[in-house]
């Protein structure tokens, strides 16, 4: 040993890239004789152009051990100050029940499943999922519920265009009342902006004066007052105007529901519900609605259908407005979800029940009408005398001197020039209110000088025709878990239905379904980043104002970009986000025109629906039969649009998994005529450290950093989709009313200014760990493992899409038309048998439809890589059984699968293959089966027989 | 509503007690009619004899929420100090993997679940045990392990009597070397004391000289140094004396394994291998010996036997020595195990494979290596120079002046008269070398000044005959999970194998299965409880002191005790400890012949163990068939024995589950005759609130806090058995030689002072948050619950030992043994079939063979307990099937069970039940079914071939 390697070895105490990445190398050696390359670095460089290479490694700080990032994460994290919050404006102190804290949010059972596409291996999630909508059409008094928006402000801006489709008016104005939340409007202000609508504001009692297509209104509104909206509402409807109401859910455990008052669309938050705060998300935003206005929902819902054996079974059943299915058609700005978030909030109303959760809104008020009275009495004015938790005090000249006062005491007021605002929680306590009292008034009074009143007329501060007196979750799953014990194994038992990282591979190409490491998610239940309300004063979020800080240095490093925005809140509203910087750039430069968009005919269907959200008419660029763009057809539609051409959106490598060579020519070609070229971050794992969207000629691009990033799916989001973006677009990217020096519209596309600000440390957390040397490991074991597949499953079936020395990038997409062409077995067949042999479905018939795209990412090693590649074998030998008329095509194991337990019940078996076929068909699934809990979903039926709601006990006692 | 109610409502935000409480009070009404009474409080009347109700309400703090508790605690941990740690002697820091601190420690999966007992239901855990077994073997050199004991010096003073009970040599003297950790020392010493041995000290070198039967040494010693023991124990293996090795594990990576020098047991401390210091513990001890000597292994054994499918299963092989088994003849004070921190140190081993841990060791000892170059270039005397991570220095006038220089720069060293100790570990940095460095000789040393050498030869401190050579964790389990990826799966694949309270009840009898709340297990975790070395300073371990202080409050309130120890770290020790404190006050008192315990003849085994461990002789008090004390019987057998008497030690509620009318006269009646009482506290969950011992006449008690307060079981330990005595046995109970003013005998039981204090949080936090009345509530359930499950089943199943007025204590004790003669179905076959059902079995055959036990706990609601109930109920009719011939007895659901996944695999089912009886015999399992994952386990094949190694992978292949 030498000198050097000697203290080489005594400072290697950080191994977590080799924890990350899957295949030791050992494995590598192996994978590299099967693809039929000597070594990985020559694998590399037969795939990734070598004009795109980075000419010299990422300037990133030496990667630290989880034990040392965690440690200076620590040090970050205690620079945010932790005040007991008052400010409300939406966001609330919450207590998050332990058991859901410890078995949910910090349970990879939980949070690194994929969103419930494949509901055979989903049913728990789903049951959550639709106990949430249960609970927010119950709450909100309205038919239909979709399972989760990204936050309240997007929640408004769908129901605006929501109100739009769905409603007669004609009318191309949108009314928002004053009292919305300021962080709503201004995000519902950027959405009309850029489709066209006009806003018109006004007191709510104003609506009747304007002819809108929509109304928005809030209720209890922003300063807390409460306003019966029945004849508004009324009224509106004789013009035909649709109302949202965006309300407050722990409210509506004791005032009157919003669809009572007649509502066409319910939005708001489910954060306090026992999501914290996290300095403004990641929760669960809602929206629910009637059940005429059904197929105009954005958002997914879950549903209930039956299954192959005609047992109850659930899945999502309409996702019709997201983006990736309606392409440009697509209405909404919504891809993903909240449903780790929502299943939170789900599980929160069933440990607490309707009692419990009547209960703390009964404490709250309470204690809100005792603050009330106090400062009453002490001759503080309120400026109005109708509320739930929050009140607006008229302090005129004092507010300045008061507001500091409890500044000093580590108490934090929502604060308007001459007004301050109170917001009680569930946390308040009687002494908390005393100590507001007594800072306020300067009189030391006791709560119980004033509860007499309150006593005598508990809800006189409510007007009587918004005192609630309809019941709301009486469903039994809300009346049945109320124990700690019953409810943990409730959570276990909706747990262990469902397929997660934990069991095996999720290979879906292009959702990159990586490790997610527990030192990297470790930070988010710090309290310290969990408890920040996202308005705080701006001296007491240091913390995260230098995790940001320096994530966006990490990611500007990494893409080569120059600024990053935090905000955007997934990869559609980083598309949404990064178009409008672009047009916005063009308006600057006096180029209001530019509204053309190319787009290959290979792109994300979020691309041309991103493009269409912000007026662009959407131009295709025709692609070769490798799915490389048509140069010559792209030189042909930029002449053609050439005055009018505001960018191109692209992906790279593209979606069909092929590094294209003619990468930085598209971009020149564009950029000569004056567009902007959008990189979609989608594929970013196959980039990082080996180039990046800056280097390759991008002017912005969205990352999905729940993607290559490892923020886990949560089971269908939590997503993030920050916007990185070259230097002359910076002065466009979204600002935030909360954190700006005038009222001005900012452009927000999210309701709170560093979007889910509490998720971010697990991005910061990986970077740090992995530094330049493991990234780019990553990045190439990502591309080995991917190369390895393909050249396992290659003799097999047939591989589309290769570059120019037969190799691909990260994912691999296998084309099952001629299959299926030949033997009637389908993709999705393949997809349904995989399960039976313990795997997630890759992703079917994306970017082609026939095919499954196959991604297994770095994370996953020669075993588990091995595992899949036998099992999609044997799944080929099983479909030439069928091709060959050993098995019949309407009973084989394909078009059965999945199988379940209840087939091994069948007391006669009465198929051509075996028991042990269909449900054993591997060693492993001998050693540890990851059983299918339903057979293969009837979707038909489903749709035929919308139902979203939680169906009767006796209903499933039937099956 | 009043003003009184609102204010109480307003305050009203902690409803802990209604958490881990099972039935709300809709439940308790129905559960009231069902056995008849009229109200809780009448049952309660009826059932514990109102001379022994106590007088008043406990005084205790008003209950806290789960968030104030968990602030206050965090107030209370922050009161400790986290130096870094450089003293070792047998504790040293580690990086616990997160993905196992997460997945394992943080995890309700793996902490909730019961002693394996019960094969079918934990084949998870006994492959993690078995996995520890083959580390520890591998390491050590020895050819069999046990599944881990409760810390190194107890392990020490188990191999102690085994090599007494094992070897030749008849002697009565064992010879303890000077190199020991001192807290060994003196555990060995109490031990050795009460037996009857005598202990000689000297060099090991000097061992030769003594005859005497064992010998325990050090490898490396308490200095640091290494000596080849070779020569040494085969020099002792002449004069028939066996000879433990206390050996460090990390050590065993590069040093050659004790086995290797011929020693003939091996103990240490598993705590390096990733689990926290903790103050002291949890941690797991092992034991590995030669395999002549596995009949008198004390501890847990896991073995391979097969199922009755002839598939490979693993069970625990041997637990002969087990103290609750072999009662007065056990010979060992083991009951349970660290079966948690084993698991932890198995998935570490597992992590980090061969290569990691063997890397880990050499980067210690080279920066061992490095210190010892620099501190001998700056003319700092070493006391030796022979060392793997730990140095001594002869600091000598110096000493105090360094160790304070060094705790300036927050820094804890090892501090004798003149000499400082210093041990590195797998957290030590290069920086942290140069630190010390510069600290001790005060140049400003660079640790590359000093790797030239070490370059050269890199063992030079280890004598050549120590260096390893030999190979360990060949086996591919610890070859095969080393991405965080696989090494999660891994671990899930293990714990959902196992049946744990995520599951269901698991109503076993005397072992008080009730919930571990989030809310208790978070500050477990928490590094200011974690990071603490037991030996710390005493300035920086104010927090854990003021834990102790309240903790001890609280129980003694509880209790009804003046003082507590909470050393010792199991029930069995408790007694152990508790029988000391009995004989060293009638020693004090010059009454050292007092060597009589009267015991009643259904006592717990452990009860007549333990007074076995302290030379008692046991003297058995017989029951009338009720199980109460025959009270004519006892004033016999104190008349016969009052100039010897001791003691008596009883149960209370009894084991049979009835609180015995008499007593407080059996503790009059012991007392007059100069005896004292010391009260079982296995049942305390039957008290709290309701009586305490200290207000029966107790003298002295342990309590399982694993029981009664919460502390879950881990798959298998770890408990707690911490003492209460009177003020005049208070000067008895243990001290500890690094907490003790001077180095004489401490009669210390554990290792540490404070036993596992890491553990200790959770009760505190389960006090703290119920308060007296949820505390007094939860014993009313406890009893409420168990006379509700009793009134259900007697119709079915006879009910042995009820109370005067027809009711039980906490636990209901069901005779199988009718309707085993009527049908020929056994308690066994009905504890199987239990499992079909998805339950754990209640107790098996204790206190009486052929019965079972069944404690439902206070945890359970009623729907849980009807569950229960029916499955027992549907059992019953099920054996009533076979008993009318219906099915043969060799052939039905019963003598089958359990049934698994390989049952329903079969093409022909030949069984005269179908399938569904076989593995759906109830809705629930419908719904949710948990499944054993092998049939009924071999034991007796199990015992004719004993295999306690992880079998070959073909041994698998062939199954």
């Amino acid at each position: 040993m030498t000198d050097m390697t000697l203290l080489h070895a005594l400072s290697d105490d950080n191994d977590f890239a080799g924890r990350h990445n899957g295949p030791d190398s050992a494995q590598q050696k192996i994978m590299l004789e099967t693809i039929g390359v000597e070594s990985v670095e020559k694998l590399i460089e037969q795939t990734v152009p070598a004009d795109i290479r980075l000419p010299e490694p990422m300037q990133l700080d030496l990667p630290q051990s989880e034990a040392d990032m965690l440690a200076s994460l620590k040090k970050i994290a205690s620079k945010n100050i932790i005040n007991r919050s008052f400010i409300g404006q939406g966001y609330y102190n919450t207590l998050t029940p332990n058991v859901i804290l410890r078995n949910v949010l910090e349970n990879p059972g939980w949070y690194t499943a994929y969103t419930p596409y494949q509901p055979e291996i989903s049913q728990g999630r789903l049951e959550s999922l639709l106990n949430y909508q249960q609970m927010i059409m119950d709450l909100t008094g309205m038919e239909l519920a979709n399972a989760s928006l990204l936050d309240e402000a997007t929640a408004a801006a769908e129901a605006m265009t929501l109100c739009q489709r769905a409603g007669k008016n004609k009318s191309q104005a949108f009314f928002v009342s004053n009292d919305i939340h300021p962080q709503t409007v201004d995000v519902v202000r950027t959405r009309a902006e850029f489709i066209g609508f006009e806003i018109i504001t006004g007191n709510a009692e104003e609506l009747d004066n304007h002819d809108v297509f929509g109304a928005l209104l809030q209720y209890p509104g922003t300063t807390g007052e409460i306003t019966d909206l029945t004849d508004i509402i009324e009224k509106a409807h004789a013009k035909k105007t649709l109302v949202t109401v965006a309300a407050d859910l722990l409210s509506l455990t004791i005032l009157k529901a919003p669809g009572e008052m007649g509502a066409d669309v319910v939005v708001g938050s489910a954060q306090r519900f026992g999501v914290p705060m996290g300095f403004g998300g990641p929760h669960a935003g809602f929206m629910s609605t009637k059940d005429k206005h059904k197929r105009t929902m954005p958002g997914r819902v879950i549903g209930v259908s039956k299954d192959a054996k005609g047992n109850q079974s659930l899945r999502m059943a309409m996702q019709t407005r997201e983006q990736h299915i309606r392409r440009e058609k697509a209405t909404s700005n919504i891809c993903t979800a909240q449903a780790l978030l929502a299943n939170m909030a789900a599980f929160y109303a069933l440990y607490h029940g309707p009692e419990g959760l009547r209960k703390i809104g009964r404490r709250v008020h309470h204690l809100t009408a005792i603050l009330a009275a106090g400062l009453r009495n002490s001759g503080i004015e309120l400026a109005h005398e109708r509320f739930f938790d929050t009140l607006t005090l008229n302090t005129g000249k004092k507010t300045a001197e008061l507001y500091q006062k409890a500044l000093d005491a580590g108490i934090n007021l929502r604060k308007a020039d001459a007004q301050l605002g109170i917001s009680l929680d569930e946390t308040t306590k009687v002494a908390d209110v005393e100590e507001l009292l007594h800072l306020l008034t300067g009189n030391a009074l006791k709560a119980s000088m004033f509860t007499a009143d309150i006593a005598a007329d508990e809800y006189a501060a409510i007007p009587e025709s918004c005192r609630r007196t309809s019941e709301y979750l009486t469903h039994p799953v809300f009346n049945s878990y109320h124990s700690e014990t019953q409810m943990m194994r409730y959570m276990k038992k909706l747990e262990n239905k469902d397929y997660s990282l934990t069991h095996g591979m999720i290979p879906l190409g292009s959702c990159t379904m990586k490790l997610n490491a527990a030192a990297e998610m470790i930070p988010v239940t710090w309290p310290e980043f969990g408890a920040l309300h996202p308005f705080a004063p701006a001296d007491q979020t240091k913390g995260y104002d230098e995790l940001a800080t320096n994530l966006s240095k990490m990611l500007c490093e990494v893409t080569g970009y120059d600024a990053f925005s935090l905000q955007p809140n997934s990869g559609a509203q980083g598309e949404y986000a990064g178009l409008i910087a672009i047009q916005r750039y063009h308006q600057a430069n006096g180029d209001s025109h530019r509204n053309i968009c190319l787009i290959p005919s290979s792109a994300h269907g979020t691309n041309p629906a991103s493009a269409a959200m912000v007026s662009m008419k959407i131009v295709v660029v025709g692609c070769d039969e490798q799915g490389n763009i048509d140069v010559e057809d792209l030189k042909a539609k930029i002449e053609k649009h050439r005055e009018n051409l505001s960018c191109i959106m692209i992906t790279y490598p593209s979606t069909h998994g092929v590094y294209e060579e003619a990468v930085r020519e598209v971009c020149d070609l564009v950029h000569e005529a004056g567009g902007q070229v959008y990189l979609d971050g989608a594929n970013m794992n196959a980039q990082v450290g080996l180039t990046n969207p800056g280097f390759i000629g991008s002017d912005v691009s969205h990352l999905n950093l729940h993607k290559t990033f490892c923020i886990p799916h949560g089971g269908g989001g939590p997503g993030m989709g920050p916007i990185g973006v070259k230097s002359h677009l910076a002065p466009f990217i979204p600002g935030h009313v909360e954190h700006a020096e005038n009222d001005q519209q900012q452009y927000a596309v999210s309701a709170a200014n560093m979007g889910s600000a509490s998720i971010l440390p697990i991005s910061y957390a990986y970077i740090a760990m992995m530094g330049e040397q493991g990234l780019t490991e990553a990045t190439k074991l990502a591309i080995l493992n991917a190369n390895y597949v393909m050249e396992r499953l290659r003799p097999h079936y047939p591989v589309l899409y290769r570059g120019t020395e037969g190799r691909i990038a990260h994912e691999c997409i296998i084309d099952i038309r001629p299959i299926k062409e030949a033997s009637g077995i389908s993709e999705e067949d393949v997809a349904k048998r995989l399960m039976d042999f313990g795997f997630h479905a890759p992703t079917m018939s994306f970017p082609v439809a026939g095919t499954l795209m196959i991604e297994p990412t770095e994370s996953e090693d020669l075993a588990e890589l091995d595992r899949f590649c036998d099992a999609m074998i044997a799944i080929r030998q099983e479909i030439a059984r069928v091709q060959e008329g050993e098995w019949p095509l309407e009973d084989n194991p394909l078009v059965n699968a999945p199988h379940t337990q209840v087939d091994l019940l069948e007391q006669e078996w009465a198929h051509p293959y075996s028991r042990e076929v269909a449900c054993y068909p591997s060693a492993q699934t001998k050693d540890a089966k990851y059983w299918p809990t339903v057979n293969r979903v009837d979707n038909v039926f489903g749709d035929r027989n919308l139902i979203c709601s939680c169906p009767s006990i006796e209903s499933y006692i039937e099956d």
